[in-house]
């Protein structure tokens, strides 16, 4: 027996280890759609490699070169977004839903919608647009399966238990490159020092999350839509190691704890084998060998993402869309030189500050949120409305 | 709804964080039988306050002191060996079989026999008499529910999972107070020294075993019999803050751990209101308070012990009695100071060396084996033919 699989976002970090996971598994799967911005050769060669049905890249520009590709094949190949969707509508037992961005928003809801179940690795499906997307999981008796490797700390640690049993679940943060940094320090840290993250090989943007913490933020924002505990017995807590994953606490006392290697295939076998476990080839943990985790408080003063984040997630509405969209332009702002480091939060303070939508009640609205925060947030960056 | 309960070795400290745990949910629970060694009037207290069914003390001499304070309570009192396994075959959703040593053979095997689920705190169930006890719990379909904080661990840490799926099994051991010394500094340490265990409040003997990490030893035969993933499969790694009770690495590279307090209430209430949860007073989890969790490999030259019953799992049969058995009496002699610290090890090597019994195939065999284990144990050190 095979298993039907799509991955949307096929050439980036989780459709390249899906694929690889894959790979170690051919008997057992069968790929249905793989998708991918622009990147027409390299999602070519994957189609190919793994006799996809078919590939389908967003950008429309893009499809004369894949169709050449996959000239001498059996994969049909389809251009644009809303081919995106169509590909994410085609039955599958599991649908890796990996599109960056708020490109990934449709095709992700199209995907929930068909049922099944969906390894979700698109931040903006929960960050933004939550309470859409949720209601939807609900509405399709979907299963949610999350791909970071926060949230599959805990979708793990919550396994046989009930919710309801929770005491508190806890954020593992790794504090970024910046985490000893002073105030001064941080006003002056560069887009090259940003970017240096200390366990995980991620890209830009991502990194500068990481380096002020709004990436935590975001997954607590995440974690507040997946596992419903309630927001005040959601924690952060900042481990350098990246070893220890996530936590749930018990109302019995007892903690279980996700632990593994910095590497997202653990994650992804967990999603692909859900509710049983596959092989992977990641090396086993040697505790010993580590010798020594640690753990401390995130400082809200010099990272202050988290609270922002937390605040956006306790407002609810559009806020966390808000927050999100006012992230994406500051952090773009950062890294073309245009504003110092520590400048990011207050571009993002100050959008929420200033706009504060309805709630949204459709992709649509939450997309129309998306696109008029960035317009505020650039407006107050070139007006200098910043500390 | 009332679960009926049965606690054999109610006045232990097993016990004692049994009924605190009743005590705050006295609605959910009805109090079959109490039992005890001797303690006739503590006993007597308890089978009043929670109005026990029958209370019986192991001890037939201290029948009549029980009878006299229980005179004006519905509660029955009795007496003797045959009591005991009496009392532990009345109906009971649930026994905890927390009586100390060989003495909790009997009564915790007529547990097993009446089915249901136990909830195991006798070490040398499974140590001494492993085989036989397991094969009694297959037979009859009972629930066996570690009481032990590192197997209730590992019990936590399998929920929702298949064992075919485990890589590893990871005992973490405290190192005990002896953790850092020289072999020299081991070869003169005291009983006093000894018994001072830096994390749990523990009885001499079982301090002493932390002391030479043959309680670990203990603890990697009852992982054997309890989670049947190979000998080659579980591991030991000295964890000094004893925060990580245990840790199960599945396949797909991911580990998870149970964390928490140095509180028995904690494994204890895991198994009473297993599958689901139940509140417990611990205090939560505070990672940043604590700080750091260190990690280091047992150092086997200094600490024998964990290599000893090893090889006692790998010989099987016998040789897990004989170990215990000669490891209790070796202990006596050390707490009697006619033997020292590190003599302890040697005695239970040498008396492995010298008695190989038949594997024991009913509990009559496995206290056959025991009592001649002793003997030659006790030889061997009347002959000083220890190192």
């Amino acid at each position: 027996m095979t298993r039907p699989i799509s991955i949307l976002g096929a050439t980036g970090s989780v459709g390249a280890s899906t694929l690889d996971l894959i790979r170690r598994n051919r008997d057992q799967w069968r790929v249905v759609a793989l998708t991918a911005n622009c990147n027409a050769n390299e999602l070519a060669a994957l189609a190919r490699e793994f006799e996809a049905e078919i590939a389908v890249v967003g950008d429309e520009s893009c499809l004369a070169d894949l169709r050449t590709a996959l000239a001498d094949t059996a994969v049909t190949a389809a251009g644009g977004r809303q081919a995106l969707c169509d590909a994410a509508a085609l039955p599958a037992d599991i649908t890796v839903a990996a599109i960056v961005g708020c490109a990934g928003l449709r095709p992700t809801m199209t995907a929930i919608r068909r049922g099944g179940a969906v390894a979700l690795a698109n931040k903006e499906a929960l960050v933004s647009a939550g309470t859409v997307m949720t209601a939807a999981v609900a509405e399709h008796g979907t299963t949610l399966l999350p791909v970071d490797s926060e949230h599959n700390a805990i979708f793990q640690c919550l396994q046989g238990s009930r919710i309801a049993d929770v005491r508190s679940i806890t954020l593992t943060a790794s504090g970024g490159p910046f985490r000893g940094w002073s105030a001064d320090q941080l006003a002056r840290a560069t887009p090259a020092q940003a970017v240096a993250h200390p366990n995980w090989d991620m890209g830009a943007k991502i990194s500068v999350d990481s380096a002020t913490m709004m990436n935590k933020g975001l997954e607590f924002i995440e974690a507040h839509h997946l596992f419903p505990v309630g927001l005040d017995a959601l924690r952060i807590v900042v481990h350098p190691q990246s070893v220890v994953h996530s936590m749930v606490e018990y109302c019995d006392g007892s903690t279980l704890a996700q632990l593994g290697p910095s590497d997202m295939r653990v994650p992804i076998a967990s999603c692909l084998a859900w509710p049983g476990r596959m092989e992977t080839p990641c090396a086993p943990l040697d505790l010993a060998a580590i010798g020594s985790l640690t753990f401390e408080a995130p400082d809200e003063q010099r990272f202050p993402a988290t609270r922002l984040a937390r605040d956006a997630a306790h407002s609810g509405g559009g806020a966390p869309a808000v927050l999100n969209a006012a992230n994406e332009v500051a952090v773009a702002s950062f890294l073309a030189g245009q504003i110092a480091f520590t400048q990011i939060a207050l571009v993002v303070e100050e959008t929420l500050d200033r706009y504060a939508p309805l709630a949204p009640s459709t992709l649509d609205d939450v997309l129309a949120v998306d696109t008029e925060a960035r317009v505020r947030a650039r407006e107050i960056m070139e007006t200098a409305a910043i500390g």
